[in-house]
């Protein structure tokens, strides 16, 4: 992954407040892990659906920047499915289309049982600036 | 808002974490708002992506969840207009439909100068279980 | 309305196959209604999902192409709340959000009844080419 | 395919009338495919986004009612990627989850260069009535 890129995904404070670990970053591809604390419960003790768009989003954040150009998010619609199991949760970016403007990437979650709980679609928009 | 939801809501542990204040819930509207702070923020120094989301989100279940039924998320659109302005973000949810077991809501977060910077659609499914 | 913009709404031939009448086009807004035919049935005779799809579809185009500068659709998010009553449905489109690059529009799809039965959200990208 | 099932996908009278042709239905899966015709273009002589939306659509509808039980399109999600190119569009229609009232579904659309044109991804609801 491009350097600047690279402090751009790693200086994300909300990533980190919330507890999100980069497990893997390529072009294209990334995946980011979630320990589940009681702090990402929401009133009736599940995740809640914010972390768990926070986690996918992120995952994507880090896929698609990871080229070297900085993408700025425009849509994202998430569909989630059941709710998890276990003390993990796991996110898997990957690149469905890139053109020169416009990048789209789908993220599923799984929860520990290693079961597609959520499926996020993302849109992000190709800064190609000369700097 | 019947009580027992009341406690769905408030006991929201994320929502909390992130630092979300409820201003207004009545059936069918909501409003949250978030002051914020340095742990809201991306690798370049805006409200990431899923802060923006979990505020959006939290008025939408705030708002769903007030008249008495639980609702769950099954699906959830967001689009991002602007980079934020200003210390505090406000997010206004208001009922698209309700049907027998489907809602939609719709909610607009403005910034501090009062500039629409999302919107996020999102669709629950109600639970009208007899306990 | 823009000169070209004017034919490139006009030609359309899909619009014009499927009988949709344009009945108000200004920047940033639009009517469009669709006399209910039984070509627009799906097998248990209600209006099919893809009929009501390009009736909004066809509002967001013409308010987001109406101020002179071509836009591609890029994404397009709808919710279906209620089957449609009656013979008529009317789609009209608002603007929610222009950028340099980027039209936000918000389409709701009216029966005869004046009842809300799906809502539209779409995203175009606005080509700003020299030519 | 249940029986019943084959009549309400087969009297689809909106796929006939655009020209859909369905070529694989089972349980889960659907692929439908549709000839260009004149009267598929927009303003600027392309596929108009509504037929690449209803083409992918009819796919979900026979992919999700094979299983035997009617299912209500609720909201649906498409991305459009590239501008098509050849004769011939192909929208193949896979399960991503299905639980007791909700199913999702994520379509492909293909040009005739076999290049991904658009997705969808659309969410249903379930009847599961006594009749």
């Amino acid at each position: 992954m491009d350097k600047d890129m690279i402090r751009f995904v790693r200086n994300d404070e909300f990533a980190r407040f919330i507890g999100l670990q980069l497990v893997t970053v390529e072009p294209g591809y990334a995946v980011v892990r979630m320990e589940v604390k009681p702090h990402h419960l929401n009133g009736v003790g599940s995740v809640q659906g914010g972390a768990i768009f926070t986690l996918a989003d992120y995952a994507f954040a880090a896929a698609c920047n990871s080229g070297g150009n900085a993408t700025l998010g425009i849509n994202a619609n998430i569909s989630y499915f059941r709710i998890p199991k276990g003390r993990v949760l796991t996110a898997e970016a990957r690149e469905v289309s890139t053109t020169n403007r416009l990048c789209t990437y789908s993220v599923d979650v799984f929860d520990e049982d290693n079961v597609l709980i959520a499926r996020l679609t993302a849109t992000g928009y190709i800064k190609r600036d000369k700097s």
